[in-house]
């Protein structure tokens, strides 16, 4: 086999590893935070990277971002019962970058059974460096008919940041 | 390397490749659903494709698709609030054909929050043309115990159509 | 192209296969079991395969998992209407072993419409065997608080058994 068609399969072969390993990252999210891991959850994220959480305002690099998994609200979630269930990923891979968009949903055990206690559009950025694929930037909006929360969902809208 | 080992990788790259051209199709529907996106939602159909919505009848073609989306019942539902979220899909793949087979929830804001609305089953069936992966067929049916609707969800019973 | 450059591709390529193959699997699990095929959802675990639920103790072998579904508690979910819906699987592959961790929610049909009847924390455990990959165990625990359930979704703990 010559050089090119070498370079053409395994092309196509790192375009799918990209894709898996986005969708295993974000699939990740989920488990470590209802299993409280604020570490492992931070280290999805690049060192500087971003979390809107809508109009909770925005945690700042791995520190505040693992705040939210050892803060107040979430260890409160937690010690109810809960789950962060996210939706089926769509990707956009891009080279070195991609952006990825899908629902999520946080039910909450009460004392009469399981409720859907915030459903929410995401999108997440990322992108790959020496550590490979990590977050730079998350936005979380709550799909309460908003406009804005919307439009997170979209492919044909780009991110305000 | 000679061509019979690279037609064996390549076969099984390209097996991948439409597991995963079919899985992203389908992850998108979702968030192309709820920002409104009726066109590019459309578009995961083949232009004469249809969508069978259990006793509401069935949409045939990209315009009549396209209706679902801009139509009275869906605005309705975003201007409150809501989020079109599948389940993981079980892909049957062969050749130019695939069918998939998952759950969908629909969840809508109410001034006492969240309630799953619709939760039902899904079959999908799908061919590869010109333009790629597209949608033949989508067969949704509620699961309220409907015994035509949990047939959907199994990989020995063939669709009706 | 040598053996060596051979040899890399193929390894990579078998990667992704196992991890396409092991979240088809689990994606199976929900559609066979919201329609009622015992046999086939059995199937998905090796021959003396377990399926610990809980408090509700454990199934060995495929013939007490497919009495699961053939049993009276979910053929009675199945009359109302149900649907067990998994969320995202994130997969730790081993060579010829996998885990792999993720939620799921039992959606069931009321007189008032869909309830979440049971969220839960899941732990697959798999290995390859001579037909592919197969269950070995499935561990499910209902999150209403319970620190055992939360430690199923972390990676950095080992199961029990």
């Amino acid at each position: 086999m010559n050089n090119e068609i070498f370079d053409s399969l395994a092309a196509r072969l790192q375009v799918l590893e990209d894709r898996e390993a986005i969708r295993s990252l974000i699939a990740s999210y989920g488990p470590l935070a209802d299993s409280g891991d604020a570490e492992r959850l931070a280290a999805l994220w690049q060192p500087d990277g971003t979390y809107a959480v809508g109009a909770m305002g925005e945690a700042r690099g791995r520190e505040q971002i693992a705040a939210l998994i050892t803060g107040r609200i979430h260890q409160s979630l937690m010690a109810q019962g809960c789950a962060h269930v996210l939706g089926p990923v769509a990707i956009a891979l891009a080279g070195d970058y991609a952006s990825a968009r899908c629902h999520s949903v946080v039910f909450r055990h009460t004392e009469t059974g399981f409720e859907a206690f915030r459903v929410s559009a995401n999108r997440w950025e990322l992108a790959r460096g020496p550590d490979g694929w990590q977050v730079t930037h998350r936005d979380n909006a709550v799909l309460d008919g908003d406009a804005a929360a919307q439009a997170l969902l979209n492919p044909g809208v780009q991110p305000a940041s």
